[in-house]
């Protein structure tokens, strides 16, 4: 299994084009954040806007609107039960289900519409309680391009392996039988990709606190929205959120997904202006 | 096309009069946000508040009262439905519609209100929505003293110009035949008034996210009640609101709205107390 | 007329008695904020906290408690039209009626319940809507002691002198009539009392922006809250209002309120250990 | 009565365990905050974050859940009076009741399902209004693990003992009656544990502000949650919120809560990464 290089990020986050506007750096559109766990949506769609997407939308429960227009003004928002949700998927660029989203009867009807509506040509990121969903009820799978972000429990649902089963092996082998990318994720994340392996060499307890995995589908989402799906922009991706956590850590026992959040511009600029 | 100079800033941003209260510094009211797009209000009005308007109220859907004074307490609001709006607006120095405004039927029936209620020493700014509602259903102009925000597509709306074809002489031509003036946002902003034109030298590509055409409608909202509506306002308005992005976007991959916003006033003291 | 000295702060803002407990510093109501004025008693509010109030309530219209609660979750909260509300006044040091109350017919209730709650050993503050509906329907004023916080207009309504005509002379006369001090805000704040007056030597216009005044209030709530009702305390609360925001002033063309109440713990405990 | 000692924070505060994740530093549960005093549940679930507890959720009125999630995305939510309440609370490791519940019906009904659902090997820490509503309805103890935490007028209540009356000796004996340790907070706070008493040798005046228990709480959580419920924790928590509270006093005249809990983090790494 290959190490993350740290020259992923140099690699991946290149000064962006001149002649641009918001519609180059992509359309994310985050569904979750049910009653209970909306903070998960909003600290999903803060990671997107934060790490550059273009135009980054909502679809949640309502009563997370305010919450999440007082902290994030740049995104737009949407009820996640809506019917025009259908029509939105589509004209999206990324679309990240799951944080927050809940297993509810509700929650499989959102999912369902959601794997109806995305297209070949969208990314997918599938995480949290979607993955529950879909492997508790089998539901149908989608012909978007796919990346899937279960933690190690989420992992035991979706592979049948169990947690002190998930070896290399093991892991790759049942990631094959899924469509797309699986993101393993643990004090040291793993990617599986169709053809290879990756793991991250970054990582720190300090970040073992609610919402860093809703976070890194953010960065997952704005990654891919504005450089492609690809193994270097994931790879990227899970890098940069470690590293920011890394460096935020040697000043903080606990480091909040909110102040990591924060970092993602200048960090990303570092990046793009520096060589490793 | 002359190029807008540095020196606009400091000709325009001049000490405040030490004999002032805040209605010396104009009355605005931005009028926009429907439930889906509310953050484009609340980003519109925070960057009036943050140039130094003396009042800034908010007309929007009641859904986002909320958001807007956990962010912005020294804003006032009222819902955009309110039959008081048009009591409301006469007494404005400057009316800025259109942000997050939507395309629906309500969004028409305010528009037309507001477009009937504004008066001829009013400045009238018209962005997002509102163009492209009065592009495709032919809404009767008003007498106000008139400022057109569009993108490159909601120009080819208003003007039937496709972005391709938007050259100077075809903007300059199609701008004459609307009344004011007309600020083609960009990644070279260039800016049409009834007898000349002027391209903005600043810009970056950080500047390409979701809400930062509104945050230029605060600025020009703030910088028009203060300074009057006059060909170097407006310059120094979009100058202004580009200077912070660079500035920003040394350190930054991406430039907040928020971020830049909060940057104002520092920016503009610098400006008042330092010559080009 | 005597200049308020910057001496004024050091001698009302001493170091605290070690063995204090929050009651030790007083128990602040601020009664205001209807649906389109809210954020002006967040912002009276926060200054009372900021400014070290010990326990600072808030009785607002409903709509406003989660944004007040968002920004400032150091304060209690209740419906203004709470018939509670009469048993709760009672309870505190001081009661500050008026940010953004409003002149409807609900304000009036509100206030006259108010004012015949409040008894003789407390410190009553009626600022902005309250003091225009005093002017207007001659309310039966109260007991308490009481500070009156006009703008120079409020203040024409309150005693029939018009603006221009606004001299030491006429002002201290009209202010004799009243009860307790009267505190005519303006570019250089005058204060009242029943024997002599004060002039503010400090003020600049980047304050004049909307919520300033209601700052004002929360600043006078918090002082009086913790100095008691003397010429010093209202003395150094205008001082510091004006001094904090001279101070940010330097870098900043405007001054937002939100910017000054986050100063003020700064500034209280400079001139709790300096002396002037 | 030993003082606390400075040690014990870096005795307790040690670095993370590198193959860890949110589960390792323990589930807390704030239960709290009705419509009146929904920062204090805020406050308290706030620095239960930030100390570090690897996941919080919140029971409280629905009022609140918007201003919750504007400022701690981080935290879960459920309404207090949800039946669910019982089952969510045994999957908990630490349970906070009593910040801004209140002592209404409700109030008594919800500590009431509370008592009944805790286990033996859970954490349960009894603050504010809940102490109180113990004290007057000689509500039926729990078999959890308890932390007290009055305040001295909430001992007096709970004890008997008048405040001038509350001495070293009377207070031991009477918090061997109680099950648990108590926490008498007051400008020197007292520890009692079933076997010994310690007393917090910090503390400042700055801290005498609404809220500052309920952050008390907060950390009390999340250092049990995070550390066990042993003297060293408990103490550690006191020592680490009067050690944080006089390091901003240097500078700041009142010590906001909100202030406070932004240093946690901090101020634990610094613990974790020196030698006292």
């Amino acid at each position: 299994m290959k190490k993350i290089p740290a020259s992923c990020i140099n690699q991946v986050v290149q000064p962006r084009p001149p002649e641009s506007h918001k519609g180059t750096f992509g359309r994310v559109l985050v569904i979750g954040g049910n009653a209970q766990f909306g903070g998960a949506a909003i600290m999903a769609a803060s990671a997107a806007v934060y790490s550059g997407a273009g135009l980054v939308s909502v679809a949640t429960d309502p009563v997370n609107h305010t919450a999440l227009h007082a902290r994030l003004p740049e995104a737009m928002v949407i009820p996640y039960d809506d019917p025009e949700l259908k029509k939105l998927i589509p004209t999206m660029d990324v679309v990240a289900i799951g944080p927050g989203l809940g297993i509810d009867e509700l929650a499989e009807t959102i999912l369902t519409r959601a794997l109806e509506a995305v297209t070949e040509s969208q990314t997918l990121i599938i995480d949290g309680s979607a993955i529950t969903l879909i492997a508790d009820r089998q539901l149908m799978l989608t012909h978007a391009k796919t990346v899937w972000t279960p933690h190690q429990m989420e992992w035991q649902r979706l592979s049948g392996i169990t947690i002190k089963a998930q070896d290399e092996h093991s892991n790759q082998q049942a990631a094959a039988k899924l469509p797309g990318t699986v993101i393993v994720k643990s004090h040291r994340t793993q990617i599986f990709t169709p053809t290879t392996s990756y793991e991250n060499p970054l990582g720190t307890p300090a970040m073992a606190t609610g919402g860093m995995g809703d976070t890194l589908v953010g960065i997952l989402a704005g990654f891919t929205a504005q450089f492609g799906l690809n193994d270097a922009a994931l790879c990227a991706a899970v890098y940069t959120h470690s590293a920011i956590a890394e460096a935020l850590a040697k000043t903080n026992y606990v480091v909040l997904p909110s102040a990591l959040i924060q970092q993602l511009p200048q960090y990303m600029q570092q990046a793009a202006t520096t060589r490793a």
